[in-house]
Protein backbone atom coordinates (compact mmCIF):
# COMPACT_ATOMS: atom_id res chain seq x y z
CA UNK A 1 0.00 0.00 0.00
CA UNK A 2 1.27 3.44 -1.09
CA UNK A 3 1.35 6.03 1.46
CA UNK A 4 -0.34 9.96 0.66
CA UNK A 5 1.98 12.58 0.04
CA UNK A 6 0.49 14.03 3.92
CA UNK A 7 1.24 10.10 5.38
CA UNK A 8 4.80 10.46 4.17
CA UNK A 9 5.14 13.19 5.86
CA UNK A 10 3.20 12.33 8.98
CA UNK A 11 5.62 9.27 9.28
CA UNK A 12 8.42 11.31 8.72
CA UNK A 13 7.65 13.38 11.98
CA UNK A 14 6.65 10.13 14.39
CA UNK A 15 9.91 8.64 12.91
CA UNK A 16 11.74 12.03 14.26
CA UNK A 17 9.43 11.75 17.45
CA UNK A 18 10.41 7.96 17.92
CA UNK A 19 14.20 8.92 17.20
CA UNK A 20 14.13 6.01 14.52
CA UNK A 21 16.80 6.95 12.08
CA UNK A 22 16.14 3.92 9.98
CA UNK A 23 11.89 4.62 9.58
CA UNK A 24 13.01 8.19 8.87
CA UNK A 25 15.43 7.41 6.44
CA UNK A 26 12.53 4.66 4.77
CA UNK A 27 10.69 7.78 4.00
CA UNK A 28 13.11 9.60 1.95
CA UNK A 29 14.75 8.98 -1.71
CA UNK A 30 18.01 7.59 -1.26
CA UNK A 31 19.08 11.23 -2.85
CA UNK A 32 16.95 13.19 -0.79
CA UNK A 33 18.01 16.99 0.16
CA UNK A 34 17.22 17.80 3.51
CA UNK A 35 17.69 21.78 4.18
CA UNK A 36 17.76 23.42 7.17
CA UNK A 37 17.50 26.24 5.87
CA UNK A 38 19.46 29.31 7.84
CA UNK A 39 22.01 26.51 8.58
CA UNK A 40 22.95 23.34 6.15
CA UNK A 41 21.73 21.59 3.32
CA UNK A 42 22.45 17.69 3.38
CA UNK A 43 22.08 15.03 0.38
CA UNK A 44 21.61 11.60 0.63
CA UNK A 45 20.93 9.03 3.44
CA UNK A 46 24.82 9.15 4.18
CA UNK A 47 24.74 12.63 5.05
CA UNK A 48 21.37 12.93 6.82
CA UNK A 49 21.93 10.08 8.83
CA UNK A 50 25.09 11.35 9.96
CA UNK A 51 23.77 14.58 11.42
CA UNK A 52 21.09 13.35 12.65
CA UNK A 53 22.52 10.41 14.93
CA UNK A 54 24.33 13.44 16.46
CA UNK A 55 21.19 15.76 16.87
CA UNK A 56 18.77 13.32 17.92
CA UNK A 57 20.76 11.13 19.71
CA UNK A 58 21.72 13.70 21.95
CA UNK A 59 18.04 14.44 22.65
CA UNK A 60 16.05 12.46 25.12
CA UNK A 61 12.89 13.57 23.92
CA UNK A 62 11.28 14.65 20.58
CA UNK A 63 7.82 16.36 20.65
CA UNK A 64 7.03 17.77 17.24
CA UNK A 65 3.38 19.47 17.30
CA UNK A 66 1.98 20.10 13.72
CA UNK A 67 -0.38 23.07 13.94
CA UNK A 68 -1.17 22.77 10.65
CA UNK A 69 -0.20 20.43 7.36
CA UNK A 70 -1.79 21.52 3.70
CA UNK A 71 -1.14 19.01 1.00
CA UNK A 72 -2.03 19.78 -3.14
CA UNK A 73 -0.87 17.72 -5.81
CA UNK A 74 2.95 15.83 -4.50
CA UNK A 75 3.77 19.34 -2.11
CA UNK A 76 3.22 18.77 1.52
CA UNK A 77 3.97 22.02 4.06
CA UNK A 78 3.40 22.21 7.35
CA UNK A 79 3.78 25.14 10.94
CA UNK A 80 5.49 23.15 13.52
CA UNK A 81 6.96 23.45 16.90
CA UNK A 82 9.64 21.46 17.51
CA UNK A 83 9.98 20.47 21.29
CA UNK A 84 13.21 18.83 22.54
CA UNK A 85 14.37 17.99 25.31
CA UNK A 86 18.47 17.24 25.79
CA UNK A 87 20.44 14.62 27.28
CA UNK A 88 21.01 17.27 30.09
CA UNK A 89 17.71 17.96 30.54
CA UNK A 90 17.63 21.33 28.73
CA UNK A 91 14.49 22.50 26.85
CA UNK A 92 14.34 23.39 23.47
CA UNK A 93 11.51 24.73 21.48
CA UNK A 94 11.64 26.10 17.69
CA UNK A 95 9.07 27.23 15.78
CA UNK A 96 9.11 25.44 12.04
CA UNK A 97 7.69 26.09 9.12
CA UNK A 98 8.52 23.03 6.42
CA UNK A 99 8.44 22.40 2.87
CA UNK A 100 8.18 18.66 1.51
CA UNK A 101 8.12 17.52 -1.95
CA UNK A 102 7.00 13.82 -3.07
CA UNK A 103 8.50 12.05 -6.21
CA UNK A 104 8.09 8.31 -6.78
CA UNK A 105 6.84 7.42 -3.50
CA UNK A 106 9.02 8.77 -1.51
CA UNK A 107 10.18 12.25 0.28
CA UNK A 108 12.71 13.51 -2.22
CA UNK A 109 13.29 17.57 -0.94
CA UNK A 110 12.50 18.49 3.06
CA UNK A 111 13.08 22.14 3.91
CA UNK A 112 12.49 23.71 7.17
CA UNK A 113 12.14 27.50 7.79
CA UNK A 114 13.09 28.97 11.14
CA UNK A 115 15.49 31.47 13.18
CA UNK A 116 18.86 30.14 13.54
CA UNK A 117 19.37 32.07 16.75
CA UNK A 118 15.77 31.10 18.41
CA UNK A 119 17.74 27.43 18.27
CA UNK A 120 21.53 28.87 19.18
CA UNK A 121 20.17 31.09 22.03
CA UNK A 122 18.37 27.54 23.46
CA UNK A 123 21.47 25.32 22.99
CA UNK A 124 23.59 27.70 24.54
CA UNK B 1 -17.44 37.31 -6.81
CA UNK B 2 -15.56 35.92 -3.53
CA UNK B 3 -11.89 34.66 -3.92
CA UNK B 4 -10.78 31.08 -2.78
CA UNK B 5 -7.87 31.31 0.20
CA UNK B 6 -5.22 30.53 -2.61
CA UNK B 7 -6.65 33.99 -4.62
CA UNK B 8 -6.33 35.67 -1.46
CA UNK B 9 -2.89 34.69 -0.52
CA UNK B 10 -2.13 35.97 -4.59
CA UNK B 11 -4.09 39.02 -4.10
CA UNK B 12 -1.96 39.98 -1.18
CA UNK B 13 1.53 38.81 -2.70
CA UNK B 14 0.58 40.95 -5.51
CA UNK B 15 -0.15 43.95 -3.08
CA UNK B 16 2.97 43.91 -1.45
CA UNK B 17 4.52 43.96 -4.57
CA UNK B 18 3.02 46.89 -5.81
CA UNK B 19 3.69 48.45 -2.35
CA UNK B 20 -0.02 49.33 -2.17
CA UNK B 21 -1.06 49.19 1.37
CA UNK B 22 -4.89 49.85 0.55
CA UNK B 23 -5.21 46.68 -1.53
CA UNK B 24 -2.82 45.14 0.90
CA UNK B 25 -5.56 45.53 3.95
CA UNK B 26 -8.47 44.96 1.25
CA UNK B 27 -7.57 41.25 1.85
CA UNK B 28 -6.93 41.53 5.49
CA UNK B 29 -9.02 40.76 8.04
CA UNK B 30 -10.02 44.13 10.60
CA UNK B 31 -8.70 42.18 13.41
CA UNK B 32 -5.82 40.23 11.25
CA UNK B 33 -2.86 38.89 12.74
CA UNK B 34 0.44 39.75 11.03
CA UNK B 35 3.22 37.58 12.89
CA UNK B 36 7.03 37.79 11.43
CA UNK B 37 8.08 35.25 13.95
CA UNK B 38 11.41 36.06 14.62
CA UNK B 39 10.32 39.72 14.61
CA UNK B 40 6.68 40.61 15.82
CA UNK B 41 3.38 40.21 15.71
CA UNK B 42 0.42 43.09 14.91
CA UNK B 43 -2.53 43.43 14.95
CA UNK B 44 -5.15 44.50 13.16
CA UNK B 45 -5.15 47.18 10.26
CA UNK B 46 -3.68 50.19 11.95
CA UNK B 47 -0.52 48.37 13.12
CA UNK B 48 0.09 46.59 10.06
CA UNK B 49 -0.46 50.05 7.23
CA UNK B 50 2.54 51.39 10.14
CA UNK B 51 4.31 49.45 9.47
CA UNK B 52 4.17 48.55 6.29
CA UNK B 53 4.16 51.95 5.32
CA UNK B 54 7.88 52.36 6.80
CA UNK B 55 9.00 49.27 5.31
CA UNK B 56 7.71 49.00 2.28
CA UNK B 57 7.88 52.90 2.07
CA UNK B 58 11.99 52.14 1.97
CA UNK B 59 11.89 49.90 -0.84
CA UNK B 60 11.95 50.99 -4.44
CA UNK B 61 11.13 47.19 -5.75
CA UNK B 62 9.62 44.49 -4.09
CA UNK B 63 9.58 40.84 -5.98
CA UNK B 64 8.10 37.94 -4.25
CA UNK B 65 8.89 35.05 -6.39
CA UNK B 66 6.76 31.80 -4.95
CA UNK B 67 8.03 28.70 -5.28
CA UNK B 68 5.33 26.91 -4.08
CA UNK B 69 1.74 27.20 -2.81
CA UNK B 70 -0.53 24.80 -1.63
CA UNK B 71 -3.90 25.13 0.06
CA UNK B 72 -5.99 22.42 1.77
CA UNK B 73 -9.44 24.06 3.30
CA UNK B 74 -8.94 27.66 4.99
CA UNK B 75 -4.96 27.50 5.01
CA UNK B 76 -2.64 28.46 2.62
CA UNK B 77 0.87 27.83 2.88
CA UNK B 78 3.81 29.08 0.66
CA UNK B 79 7.53 29.01 -0.06
CA UNK B 80 9.03 32.25 -1.44
CA UNK B 81 11.95 34.40 -2.01
CA UNK B 82 11.16 37.76 -1.07
CA UNK B 83 13.36 40.60 -2.97
CA UNK B 84 13.47 43.88 -2.33
CA UNK B 85 15.94 46.91 -3.89
CA UNK B 86 15.74 49.64 -0.89
CA UNK B 87 15.70 53.57 -1.80
CA UNK B 88 19.68 53.52 -1.58
CA UNK B 89 19.70 50.75 -4.06
CA UNK B 90 20.61 48.22 -1.51
CA UNK B 91 19.37 44.51 -2.62
CA UNK B 92 17.63 42.32 0.02
CA UNK B 93 16.55 38.71 -0.27
CA UNK B 94 15.04 36.83 2.12
CA UNK B 95 14.08 33.04 1.72
CA UNK B 96 10.31 32.64 4.07
CA UNK B 97 7.59 30.38 4.63
CA UNK B 98 4.29 31.69 5.10
CA UNK B 99 1.00 30.43 6.85
CA UNK B 100 -2.31 31.98 6.14
CA UNK B 101 -5.52 31.51 7.60
CA UNK B 102 -8.52 32.18 6.22
CA UNK B 103 -11.78 33.19 7.71
CA UNK B 104 -14.88 34.78 6.41
CA UNK B 105 -13.42 35.63 2.79
CA UNK B 106 -10.41 37.13 4.25
CA UNK B 107 -7.14 36.73 5.80
CA UNK B 108 -7.38 36.67 9.09
CA UNK B 109 -3.85 35.03 10.49
CA UNK B 110 -0.23 35.61 8.81
CA UNK B 111 2.48 34.41 9.86
CA UNK B 112 6.07 34.47 7.86
CA UNK B 113 9.17 32.31 9.02
CA UNK B 114 12.30 33.11 8.24
CA UNK B 115 15.65 33.08 9.77
CA UNK B 116 15.96 36.95 11.21
CA UNK B 117 19.69 37.47 10.79
CA UNK B 118 19.79 36.36 7.01
CA UNK B 119 17.50 39.71 7.09
CA UNK B 120 19.29 41.99 9.11
CA UNK B 121 22.85 41.24 7.72
CA UNK B 122 21.64 42.32 4.75
CA UNK B 123 20.20 45.26 5.65
CA UNK B 124 23.08 46.25 7.90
Amino acid sequence: MSQSPGELVTALIKANEDRDIDALLAVLSEDARYENVPMSVLTGHDEIRSMLEGFLGSAKEVTWEVLHQVEQGNVVMNERVDRFVMADGKKVSIRVAGLFEISDGKIAVWRDYFDLAEFTSQMA
